[in-house]
Formats: structure tokens, sequence, C-alpha cells
């Protein structure tokens, strides 16, 4: 229902550590996004038409897991508040269960490790397991982000990470 | 410029082979398009707006990588013609460089690996590096991607995998 982001306290490399979590708000998925998008992107009978999902491995329309994790971004920009953004690199990314018209979404994060870049002393990665869940608990989606993060500006002699804090 | 989706020929499970090639057509990028999708997904200032962009690590406007995801999914559904469609339970995922608007996008495609399936003997696993390329050569995205084919149906006898054919 709330597609709203709500405007988050900026955070530096030096505000975060290991088994930080964050919590997103919520996402509804309409049956006509789940459609059009597959329309756009993903043009394949299971994400499109109920009748040729239910015949499918899906057993009824599901979304394409593309929109999960474009869903799942609009979420993490709204709960992983990042001073520079959400700058991801890459993960890895898996989808144990389909996502449902009216299923409604949110993401739970914890960062795993903190890693600091050698040749750029003012940023590092963050490695942060991004879980999206259905009203009902199933995990839709798992994305293990590698994240750039910056550390904050005019602290020159803040050359060194810390490995963790709480 | 063109968008268009070829018809491909359908490929079963025992028509796979690793180190099987598959080149897509192409896709243009547009400014309008890679705007709206970040105002969807991925509402940050270097997706949105060009001015923010020349002063962010991207030094210009950049698409979303989950818009470099989704189009690739596009391009991999006209150019991995697998019988029950492209079925994928995830994978690794990095974005080396930015998309650009105005950008040509096309993807190469490479099987690494046929899986079978222990519990179910009409189907299996097939690991495809997928590559997507701008127009100059540089890789924009690489997705190596886990993807659940099926055997050809009727067929109950074949229930051992061919590791490799050609």
């Amino acid at each position: 229902m709330d597609q709203k982001i709500e405007v988050p306290t900026t955070l530096y490399l030096e505000d975060l550590y290991v088994h930080q979590r964050f919590t997103s708000g919520l996402y509804h998925m309409e049956e006509d996004r789940i459609k059009a998008f597959a329309a756009e992107f993903d043009p394949q009978p299971f994400h499109l038409d109920e009748a040729a999902a239910q015949r499918s491995v899906f057993h009824g329309l599901a979304a394409s897991g593309w929109h999960t994790a474009a869903v799942t971004m609009r979420l993490l920009v709204g709960s992983l508040p990042f001073a520079s953004g959400m700058i991801g690199l890459g993960g890895e990314i898996a989808w144990p269960k389909p996502t449902r018209p009216g299923d409604e979404l949110h993401v739970e994060s914890e960062i795993l490790e903190i890693v600091a870049s050698r040749s750029k002393p003012n940023q590092g990665v963050v490695i942060v397991r991004c879980i999206t869940l259905n009203q009902k608990g199933d995990h839709v989606q798992a994305f293990t982000a590698k994240i750039l993060v910056f550390k904050r500006p005019g602290d020159p002699n803040n050359a060194v990470l810390k490995p963790s804090a709480s």
C-alpha cells in the first residue's frame, strides 16, 4: 500500500558495523504493473497471462524476478541510508519463491562485512545481505550485495577502517 | 534501435552443450526511459539528473544497474530459446561499467555447465555466463545465471544427461 520512501538519516562508512540491520517500508505488487513490467522486459507467458501461468511451473501468475529485484532496490534506497547513495557493484541473487499479484513486500538487510579500500582511503565496500519477504514471511529474493560506501568528508586522517562497532 | 525480438528455435535440455554460445539482438537505451525507470525503482540523483550525475562517481547520467539487468533479460528472452522459457533461479551479477543514454546493448551468452536434477529426471539446471556489452565493447554487466531447463517431453527413458554435445 505504502509506496512512499521515508527520508533516512545519512550514514557514512564510519557509522556502519557488522550485524547492523535495516528494515524497509512496504511495497504492494499490483497485477497490472507485474504484467506491464514483464511485457517490457521479460515477455514470457507465465508473467503475462493467468491461464498460461497456471500451466507453468509457477502454477499461477508470477512477477519477473527482475521486477522483484527492481522493487527491492526501491525499498533499499529508502532503508539503507548511505551518504553517497546505494552504489551497487553487484552481488549474488536468488529467487527462492515467486512474487505474486497482491503481495506486500519488504526488505530486511544486515551488514555481513566491511572491506576497506587499499587504493582509496576515503571509501570501502560493504557486503550486505538483503532478504525480500512477502506478507507471509516467505523469502522471495535473497541478494548479497557489494555496495560502495564513502567516509565522512573532511577527515583525511581517518584512513583506517573500524572493522566493527556498536 | 532494433528493440524487436526474433522468434527463436526451441531448445530442450538434450539440445544444449557446454561452450554453446548465443548472441542477442540490440537494445537502444533511451535517456527518458533511463530516468523513468530510476524514478520508479532507483530514485537516486545520478540516475535522474545530469548535473547531479556529473558530480557523482559516475561522472554523467548512468542507468540503474537494475535497468541494465532488466534490458539484459529482454535480450536473453529473445536469444536463449529454451523450450519452457527462461526460468532463472538466480546467479552472480556485476556492473563493471555504467550504461549511458544512447548506448546500444547486446548480450553474448555461453553455457558453462549443465547439471542434471537428481530428484526430477525431466529437468536440469544450466549455468550460463551472460555478458552485456555496449557499442564500444565495454562490459556493462556480467551475469552468471542458473536457469531451469526441461527435457523434451515424451521421452521417459532419457533419464541420463548428455554432459556435452556438438
